[in-house]
Formats: structure tokens, C-alpha cells, sequence
């Protein structure tokens, strides 16, 4: 322990999401991990829970008083369940990354339409989107981060290059994710028995992560309804999108658009700009999402795909990227390659 | 052995396709399965190759003259080499049902655009495009069969209706399919190191499957160029394919568009409608294609699923059902549920 | 429908084994299928829950006076729940094959040392040990028979010609089974993620198969304590027991134990004895048990492993096995590869 | 890069080890990484057929003189073809791991029986077998380490405590390992198509681990023949050993075994004792070897499970480990969790 280490809690932290950046967290030369608590397996050690985390703390029931008192704050919590959390815990001044949907969306009216009414509408405007790549700068001033989903990470980075030009004219998403993105509750839909062998969609034809995957593309500059479906498939941590993207401009020459993707990524160290289709297993237990761009000559068509492990740059690892940034550490600390 | 078996041979029954196709042939009530050829693993017997299909044949290099004295064949061979080899059966007056692409194709130009020369162009006229569910009648009194590829068979099937109807203005076909669809080749892209724990793109962005398929929906009204493109998944048998239509008219009601299929398919033994979005487990080993419609609103698109054993109603069993026409035998001898 | 058929019920088709033994008769030529019960899912089509399985039959809750008016049925319930039912059946004159263990054990007091106390004790002395290949004539009698565990059937099965030439001086059983086994019980065990690129033993030291193949082996010559550990690996159906037997006789001839075995099972239509190590995915979905015998000339040890579907000839195609025994119909009808 | 680094070589780093020991060695502080050479893949860069090692260097043909002017040398090349390399680095002073089997036998006459004359037999006296739990201090002295195969790892590590007290009167080893233990080569035993849904096992009765494991054994105190099989899993990387022992002491208590084992192990940090039967899941991507010891109360037997990650523990990892005691570093330096 150092003293220049913050401390912080992680809340939830019996869930995937949760566990995960408890390892990170642990590890981590800038943080010091004070907490872990959790619904479920409250008085269980966590490498009781996931041996392979190994992390040598008890769960606790969450104590607002007894765990608040931190720097920082991983929020794990279920969608309307996080943002009350996460209000007591800015109430204190802690500085807050939040893995559910509750501050994603800018606008409450959308956020109403897609979950349930909001528990406290009045953060929503402190609240910063956290995809590093995009909002890095205010990030780095922000107190209450919102991560991003996995399938908007992947989609969004995925995208961005184009959106920022104000190409896209429309675009299908096709998205396939391993199980871990279900969750660790156990039901007849992460059965063994049910996933092995199989791929199907689900969610169709509206998935949450829609508006989130909108409200990015028109912030960078696309305006545009998409049509958004998630696969799951026989594979525990993994997600790829591929992005079919009809341009505002046909004729575009294909260099020209890579010449965008190398513009926005060539100095991103998390994103890695690949020739032949990305592929998950590349960039598993990692924070990178890795993307190639291909162009369909017949239809002008752009094909992007993005790949990213869904729980660590789709959600946990992202979320020590986020808090690195508001803590002024180097932006790869405890996640990097 | 009942007088009414018709003799068949199969050549190229040391591949997956020709192996299957043997295994439903060997057992088939109106069949009677006097050859079974290979060019790698001659003299190995068939259950020794293929445990699971217990076929007790012994492989043999092709020979016309001996296994060519047949009713019927089916040719199992790669595109390009199969075409010289149908030809001599088709000479001897042999039945043939062709596994490869050289005779899907109606138009030469676009067999030499994405093959290469075709070796038998003479015969292309003759040949029936063996989708039982679009063209039976033809299949009846065919004797020259091209079984269509799989990918073709789960997107025209999933298609057919709205490209009969002239509904469709532009599609995206996203398609997955597990490692058996890559032939049994060991290959860097069939290791089980490569393929578990991933997925990702192939062919981008020209499979040679396109052509096939646009074939089929302009000759069923819809002529408009397609986004197709196949993805690897870890799971050895099942394809599905997801369908993204822009409908030329995006106002038509979502009953009538399901109106549509039950019209279609109501009557067809080998395919199922389901509300659900469809899989690949629960057609795995049929001769099913299972399809579920959707309509996504706020796009307008229709989106179609379409499932299939790749091997099965991809290939194999499906050569079976059009053995079946072209006999005059009940249609779901030897492949019924 | 013909007029022999014989009428049917299954208890308990909500359940992977019912489900499957469900799908078996309602597709047998000599059983009708009348009803198909269930604790669980009352009310929904066994298609809608087991697509694959293709049973468009309603799942009703038991009604022993409505479902209990047939010539036969399948009671597919857990330990100890079987029992009663059973005999309230037994009361009707219903000819009953019970997949639980409640008749399994021959000794009340070994039964009630690893189970519970037996509710209907009276009832183990009518019962059959349902292994058709050690018991056909008995079965051919029986009015209820116990069918074997899944482990039970590949074990003994694999033991059987070294255990009644008395050759068993001590054995160890490794058992390894795919994830059905377990059941349709979603619990973090049958999660997929925790599934997924894992292997470990479970019901160490003490499984509840261990006392069925002693009792087994002791009955058919070899009285010795075993150890017998499951494990459960990455896949859904299948289960492969590897046998490790110091013999009485060390120096006997390899090519009399495998005399021995040929003697055994060279008539037996649902065994094959194979000479490389026995795998899974040549049995699966069929009702035959795959066994090689290797010997350690350094040890003396043999070296058996038998190879069984267990939701086929594990439980539910050997149900059918030991039905059409029972009922004197050919005993590979509706389950013949 | 800092002064004390060493510069290392890794020969044959196209392999799954060779490729892992080149990205553990890339990023390690104490070596400074100067050369990876491949027989195949020759002018491709490693992050190319690896991404996910993210090594940024070419393969280059091995050239003594050029690759090997380093302070150290892991040589990845096959049994035989190993030993004469390592000669001529050791002539030139290079210390050396060596991942073959080519030093890891002490007795000639025991390579020669299960191998094929030996190339270099001079240089066995010199090696030291590279286990660091049980020959650290040889280790720490020697310029010549014979990395110990993955199953003999694991095994030994499981067995260690009981051989060291003379204990074990006899072991069934029934091993269990991911498709990445037989190498890269594309083969029809690597396809996913024969490895998905399968388990069997290979290499009976005569493993080539087996003299290894014995001579570790009888070292320690066990002078006993063993019977070691090994099967294919459905996964990519782990491996499990399944120890059934026979003691010496039948009555032995077992708080007093696992005293043994805590003795052993509690001051190892890549070692962990869990009461659970251990799993491959826990330990994949790590150097740890994960170890539960039950016992069979009904036979006396005491049953060990060992899991390790085949390619780190059980080779490259745990040859970095090594190289850190060759080199004085810290032992944990590269690999540590």
C-alpha cells in the first residue's frame, strides 16, 4: 500500500461485472480496495465465489455508512436499483463509475420509454457517458461515470469513424455475445444444456442497448433509427458487432474510409485496427476492442466489426478505465495488456 | 432388400456431406445403397471413418464403369470436379443428385465470375435447382439435380415469401454456421484451439453464395443485390441465418406479412414456422428449416431467422428428399422426423 | 395407430429423461402415447418446451385415475417420490419401468444407507434390474423394472465379462458425463459459464451409483469395493467411464479377455466392441454402449472403457429397451440406430 | 528496458508453448526478449498468428550465431530434435530451458526404451529437472533445465506429499486435458468436429509421461509402477489429473494426510489447496497448480485431483518460473498472479 492509493468500494460485487473489477481493483497500484459487498453469498469470501479472481475478502451486506466512506465507488447494481445507490453515495462526495443503464441516457424521456421511471432524474445531468475514446476530457473531470453497455461499446467504437463524418445513412447491427453477458443467475436460458450447440437472437426486435447505441451516433453526428440484434452463442466471454452500413455517400473510396478509422484509432492504445475480420478470442481478458472495416463493392455497403470481451472493455475493465481517468493515474493502470 | 429399391451409389463418401448422405441412403426404405467411393481413406470401411453412421461399406476409389451401373448417384465432390463426373453418369442415364455449386447457377457468366471456367456448360440447361419447398414439380421429373448450398437453402427458405411477393428492397443477410459447414479438411480454421471461444466474419465481403441466393429471390420477384455474409461459430452442426428486409412497402402490416409465410409453408412437411426467434438446436440432425418473423417498427424492417442442420436440410438430407421426388417415393422417406 | 399398440404414460416428461422417453414411444410402432405429465410447465406443449423432440402433447399434472388407466408407463420422478407413485400404479395392474433408484438397490438396508428410508420397501422384491443384456428374461417377466443409473449401465456393462469369470480383484472407475446428466435444474453446477472450459469431479467420495455396480458385480461373480468418481465436462450428452481393473489373475492372456468379452456381446445388438479407446460422439443419440478393453502389460491392470449416450441407453432409450421386453416386442423397436 | 535485463531467446515460437513463452518473456522486467524463431510461419510476426499474445516481432529461421549471442534460451523444438540445439547453446554458454523431453529422463536407458536413441547423452547429467516446488535449489544453481511435461507436472505436484512419506502403494492416474496439449498441428484429432461433444481417451496403455512421473515418484520416496491414461476434452487450454492411490497405511488418518499436504505447500505461492475437488477453470491463464485431496473411506484410497493450465503450469509459465531462479529474480517476476 502506497500512499498516494485512493481508497474504493465495490458494489455488488457477487455478479460477474461486479467480481471482475474487484480482481482489477485489488490489483491495482492506485486504487485500494477497501470493500466488496453484494446481495447474494454475503458472508462468503469472494475466491470462495470465483477462485480464479483471487481475491481474499468477505462480502458484506452493503452499509452505506461502513462502505461509503471511500474516494470511490464501482456500482454494480440492476438498472432503477443502481441510481438511489448511487445518489446516497454522491451525497457523501464519493466519486461514482456506475455499470448499470440508469445514466447512460441523456435524455430522461428516452430512458422512461426504454426502462421504467427514472429513481432520480436530477443526476442525470452530472452524469458523463464513459467511453473513454469519446469523452475522454470530461471524463477526466467527472464524478459520476456512467459505463457504457457492452454492446454500445462495442457498437459505438465500432461506428464512431463513420458517425463522425455524418455517413451513415442507416446501418444494421448484428450483434453476438458469450453467456457472461446474460448474467450469473442461473435460468433455463444460461442452462448448459440450452446454450451448447445453439445460437439464436434474442431481444428481438427491441433491445435496451438501442437508444443508448443511437444517442452516441447522433451526439458524434449520424442521426439515425438502427435496427439492433443480439445473439447468444456457445461461448462464455466475447462479443462481436458486425455493423452493415449502407453510406450517405456510395462512392466513397474505401481508402478514405479506413483513412478515418486510422485518424480516430491510430493513437488509442485500447483499440486495435485489423485487417482481416476481428475475431474474439484476440482480445479475451483484455480491454482492447479490436475493429476491421471492409467494404461490400456490390452494395457500397461498409461492413465494421468490432470484437471486445464483454466483461472486461464491455463493462469491468472499462470501468477501472474510467476511474484511472478521474483520478488523473495512467489511463492503462491495472488493465493494461 | 424389397424389389422396389432403386440402386444408388455415393461418391465422395469420405467427406462429411457424402458420409451423412451415405448413413441416410444405407438405411433408406427405397434405396438400396450399392457403393460408397472416396479419393483419401480408400479401403477403410465407412464406420471405421464415420462411427457414429454405421454404414459397414468399405470406401473405394471411384470406378464409373463398376459404380457408375446405378439408378441413381450423388456426387459429392468439390466445385469444378464435379461437373465432368456428373456428365459421364448423366451419359450412362444415371439419376444424379450434384452436392457441388457447378450446377446452381442458371447463368453461365456468373458461374465463371465467382468460380472459375465452367467445365460442363452444356449440361447447366438440364439441371433443377433441388429446393423441394420451390421447385417439387421440376425435381419429379428431373434427372440432373443441383442441391443447393446451405447457407441458400435456410436464407431463400427464410426469404421466399416476401421475395414472392416483390416485398423486398434491400436485405442483409447475417449468417452463422458451426465448423462442419468448413468440410473435415484439418486446417489453422478448423483446429479446435482456433475455433473455440470465438467467432468471427469469413468471406467478407464476397462469399460465393451471393450469386445463388440473389439467383433465387429474382426468380421469385425480388431482384436486388444482397449483403451476405457467414460467420464461424464453436458448434459443429446448425446455421442460422438472420434477415434484415427493407420492404418496399414499409407501412404493410405485420399480420400480413405473417399471412404471408403461413401461406407459404402451412402445408410443408420440412418447415416450421415458431413465434420465437428460431435456433439451430432444435433442428439439429432434421430436415427442417425452422423460421420465425419479426417486424421491428421503428425501422419498418421485416426480420426473418431461418435455422437448419447444415448437413441435413443444408446437404445432405435435403439430396435425400429430392432422390425422393425424383423416384416418386414418399417425400420424407428415410429423412421423416 | 394399429390395434396391437399397447397404451402409455410418461410421468414426468417436464424433465430431460421423461422428455426424451416421451419422444421415443410417441413415435414407437407398438406404444400409443396417451398422456405426458409434469410437475413443472402444466399446461404448455411438450414441443413448445423440447422443440427438438417434436411431441405436440399437453403437459398435464398427474392424475393417477385419469393417466393411470394404460397398459403401461414411464415414471420419470426423483428418488423417494417414485416409490409411492409407483406402487399406486402397480395397485392398477399398470406395468411400470421406474427410472429412479427407489428399486435399483436389492437391500433395503444398503438402499436406506445411501438414500433415505424406503417408502415402499414391500415393493423391491418385484422389481427387475433393467440391464436387458444381464437380465433380459427376467425383464421379459417383470411387471416393474428398475432401470439402471446411467453410470451403472456403462460400467457394468463394461465390467460384466471380467466380473462373472470372477477376474476383479479391485477396480477404479473414472466417470466423466456431459452436463444433461445433472438435469434441467438451472443451478450455478449447470450454469454454462461455469461449464464452460472446465472439468472437475464431483460426489467425491461418496456417489449415490456406487452401491448399484457393486451390487451388480456381486451378482454376477466379483464382490469387491469400488471407487467410483464422476466428472462432468463441456458437453451435453454423453458419458464415457474409464475402468482401471487389477485382475485376480494378472497373467492372463490378453487375448482371453478379450474372448471374454466377445462371448459376452458379439450377439448383443445394442453393444459394439471397438479396439481404439471408446469415445462418446460415436453413440450419441442411440441406445448402444461402446466398449474397448486394453491391457497395461506393465501393471497387468486391464483397461475397459464403455461409452453410452446417458440420456439414451443411460435412461430413456434403455426404458424403451426394457418396454418393448416387457410388452414382447422387438427389442430394438423404435429405438433402432 | 533497464540494465539488469537478460537477453533471451525463445526458439520455436510458432508452437502454442514456444508463443506463450515469448509473450510472458516480452513483457517481463528482468529479460529483455532479443529473438523469436519458427521452422514454420518464417517472416510472418508473431502478432499476426497470435494476436492475443501481442508480441510485435518477426519469426526468424534459427541461426545459432545471430540468435544465439543471448545470456538465455528457451528452446521449443520436438523430443529428439531438441537436444542437439540445446548443445551447441550450451557450448556457447547460452543457459537453457528446454520444453522437450529430451533431459527431463535421468536413466538413458529409460529415454532409449520410450523414446528413440538419444542424441546428446552426455548433457543429461548436467540437466536439472525443472520442478521448482520440489528442486528449487538445483534449479537456482543450474545452466541446463528440463522443463517437466504437463501431465507429470500436475501429477507430480498431487502425488509429491504422499511419494515424499513413502505412502503410495499403488496409482491409477486417470489424466483429463484441453486440445491445446496437442499442439498446433491441424490434424483430424484437432479439428473441433471430432474434439466437440467427444471425450476419449489416447496414447493407451503406454503414455510417454509415465517413465517421467515414475522417476519423480521413486526420487521422492514412491518407487512404484504406475497406470497413467490420458483423454481429450472438449476445451482449449487445462488439465486435470485424477489420483487414486493405494497407501501403504491403509489406517492412515487423514487429518494426517492432509497435514502432509499443508506441510508441503503452504509456503508455495503456486500452489493452492482447496477442499473442493479442484477444477481447470480456476487456474486457466495462470502458473498455479491447484490441488484437493479427499479420501475414500470405504477403500482406503486417497484421491488427489491436480489442475493446471496445460500451457502455462504445465509448460511455458512455469518455464519462466525457471529462468527467474536461474537468473536469481524474483520467482513470481512475468508470471505472478
Amino acid at each position: 500500500m502506497t500512499p498516494e492509493q485512493h481508497t474504493i468500494s465495490v458494489f455488488g460485487a457477487a455478479g460477474y461485472a461486479g467480481a471482475l473489477a474487484a480482481r482489477l481493483l485489488y490489483r491495482h497500484p492506485n486504487f485500494d480496495l477497501r470493500w466488496v459487498t453484494a446481495r447474494s453469498d454475503v458472508g462468503r469470501r469472494l475466491d470462495d465465489v470465483y477462485p480464479q479472481h483471487r481475491v481474499p475478502m468477505v462480502l458484506e451486506e452493503a452499509d452505506i455508512d461502513r462502505h461509503g466512506d471511500v474516494d470511490a465507488a464501482v456500482v454494480a447494481y440492476p438498472h432503477g436499483a443502481s441510481a438511489p445507490f448511487v445518489a446516497e453515495l454522491r451525497e457523501r462526495g464519493v466519486k461514482v463509475v456506475d455499470l448499470s443503464a440508469d445514466f447512460r441516457l441523456r435524455d430522461l424521456a428516452t430512458y422512461e420509454e426504454w426502462y421504467k421511471p427514472h429513481p432520480r432524474p436530477e443526476l442525470i445531468g452530472e452524469a458523463v457517458y464513459g467511453l473513454p475514446e469519446l469523452y475522454r476530457d470530461q471524463i477526466a473531470g467527472a464524478e459520476l461515470v456512467a459505463n457504457p453497455g457492452c454492446y454500445p461499446t462495442a457498437t459505438i467504437l465500432a461506428l464512431a469513424p463513420l458517425a463522425r463524418a455524418g455517413l451513415i445513412a442507416d446501418v444494421v447491427i448484428d450483434a453476438k455475445s458469450g453467456v457472461s453477458g446474460a448474467g450469473r443467475s442461473a435460468t433455463e436460458a444460461t442452462h448448459f444444456v440450452t446454450v451448447d450447440e445453439n445460437v439464436n437472437a434474442y431481444g428481438v426486435p427491441r433491445h435496451r442497448h438501442t437508444p443508448e447505441i443511437e444517442q452516441e451516433l447522433a451526439a458524434l453526428g449520424s442521426d439515425v433509427l438502427i435496427t439492433f440484434t443480439p445473439h447468444l452463442l456457445p461461448l462464455d466471454q466475447g462479443e462481436l458487432v458486425s455493423c452493415y452500413v449502407a453510406l450517405n455517400d456510395p462512392d466513397l473510396p474505401t481508402d478514405e474510409i479506413h483513412a478515418l478509422y486510422r485518424d480516430a484509432y491510430d493513437s488509442e492504445r485500447f483499440v486495435e485496427l485489423v485487417q482481416s475480420p476481428a475475431g474474439v478470442r484476440a482480445v479475451r481478458e483484455t480491454n482492447i476492442c479490436r475493429i476491421s472495416v471492409h467494404r461490400d463493392e456490390r452494395t457500397g455497403r461498409a461492413i465494421v466489426f468490432g470484437a471486445i470481451d464483454n466483461l472486461w472493455k464491455g463493462t469491468a475493465s472499462q470501468g477501472v478505465q474510467n476511474l484511472n481517468l478521474m483520478f488523473g493515474v495512467p489511463e492503462e493502470a491495472g488493465i493494461g495488456a
